[in-house]
C-alpha cells in the first residue's frame, strides 16, 4: 500500500469529513486534503460525487467512495492489519452499525435546529439532542469506548459532533455537562487521542463559523 | 446453526421487511415470521426495538438487529457460505454499500408523495421517483443484476419497492415501463427467483392497503 494515492474532499468544519481525516489518521495513511468551496464546488468534486455532489469524498488510487460512514468502513476493509474500527463478531458489527446509523438518523437534524431555529422549535430541538445524548451514554455504558476498550467505529463516527458542541451550547443555551456528564467525558477521553485531536477544529473556530451561517440565513 | 431460533417481526407491505424475508430465504433460514399490528405494537417489538419501535427487527437466538440494511448485512456475515450478497472486493463492497443507501436516501420518500399528495407537490415527486430509477438504470447498466451475475445486497435493498410500482403507477399516472424498460426488466428478472417471488407481496393487495391508507389520511 507504500505507493496508494489517497485524496480526502473535505470542508474544514464536516463531522461528516472528520470521521475520514480520524479514520485515516488511526491507520496512519498519508492523504492530500482538499477543502472545497462548497459555494463553488471543483471539477474534481462533481466528477468523483456526481449523485449526491457532496463532501467528504475519499478517492483511493482515482476511485471515489462517498458516504462518510462508507467510506471509514472502505478504510477498516482495506488497511486491515492495523486498528480495526469493526469487531470481528457479526452481532457486535451489527450493534456498532446500529448506533453509526442512529448518530446519522438522529443528532445532526437536532443539532442543525439549535442553532437555526427559535422559541418553541429550537425548545424542542434541545429536548430531542438532549435525550439523543442520553441514550448514547446508555449504549456506552462503563465502557471507556463505544468500541470497548479500543476507539472504534461508533468512536469516529461520533465524536466530530463534539467540536459543534459549543455552538449547539451558545445557541441552545445549556450545557451538555451538566445534561450528560458522560457523555462529555468520553468525548474528552477522545480528544485525548492524536488522531482525534489533529482531525477536529476548534470549538471557538466553530462557533465562528456557525456565526456567519446564521448571519447569512438571516437569523438573529 | 441448525438450532438457530430466527423471528422476523415484520409487517407484510414493508419493503424493509421484504428485505430480511429474501435475505432468509436465499440463504435457506428457516424462521418464524410474526406481522405486527402497528397500531397495536407487541411487547416483544417494544422489547426489541426500544430505540425506533420499527419493524422489521431480526432475532437471532434472542437477539435482535434492527434495521433492514443492517440485518441483511449481519445475515450475509453469519450464514457466509452460502450465496453471499456482498462482494468481497472492498471497493465493490463500498459501491453496493452505496446504491443501498441511495435507495434508502431517495426512493422510499419520492415514492410516498406519488401517494399522499396532489397538484405540483406530486408532479415533483414524479420528476424526482422517475430520475431514481434512471440514475439506477445507470448503476445496473447491461449487468442482469446490481450484483453483477449474481443476485446481491442492492438487488435485495431495493426489489421490495417493485410490490408497491402498481400503487405509485396509478396515483402518479404513468408507467414505470414506458419511462425506465431496463428497471422493469431487472425487476421481472428478480421476480423469478424463488426468493422474491415469495417475499414480496401481490402489487394488488399493495393497492388496497395504499387505498386504505388514502382513506385513513382523508386524501381523495
Amino acid at each position: 500500500m507504500a505507493n496508494d494515492e489517497v485524496i480526502l474532499l473535505d470542508f474544514w468544519p464536516s463531522m461528516f469529513g472528520m470521521r475520514l481525516r480520524i479514520a485515516l489518521a488511526e491507520k496512519e495513511i498519508k492523504y492530500e486534503y482538499k477543502d472545497e468551496d462548497l459555494r463553488n464546488k471543483s471539477p474534481l468534486l462533481l466528477q468523483m460525487n456526481p449523485i449526491h455532489k457532496k463532501i467528504p469524498v475519499l478517492i483511493h488510487n482515482g476511485k471515489p467512495i462517498c458516504e462518510s460512514i462508507i467510506g471509514v468502513e472502505y478504510i477498516d476493509e482495506v488497511w486491515k492489519d492495523k486498528a480495526p474500527f469493526l469487531p470481528s463478531d457479526p452481532y457486535e458489527r451489527a450493534q456498532a452499525r446500529f448506533w453509526a446509523d442512529y448518530v446519522d438518523k438522529k443528532l445532526f437534524d437536532s443539532g442543525r435546529k439549535l442553532w437555526t431555529t427559535k422559541g418553541e422549535e429550537q425548545e424542542a430541538a434541545k429536548k430531542d439532542f438532549i435525550e439523543c445524548l442520553k441514550v448514547l451514554e446508555g449504549a456506552l455504558g462503563e465502557k471507556p469506548y463505544f468500541g470497548g476498550d479500543n476507539f472504534g467505529f461508533v468512536d469516529i463516527a461520533l465524536i466530530g459532533f463534539y467540536s459543534w458542541f459549543h455552538s449547539y451550547e451558545t445557541y441552545g443555551n445549556f450545557s451538555t455537562e451538566a445534561e450528560c456528564p458522560k457523555f462529555v467525558a468520553w468525548a474528552k477521553r477522545c480528544m485525548q487521542r492524536d488522531s482525534v485531536a489533529k482531525s477536529l477544529p476548534d470549538q471557538h473556530k466553530v462557533l465562528d463559523f456557525v456565526k456567519t451561517l446564521r448571519h447569512k440565513f438571516g437569523i438573529e
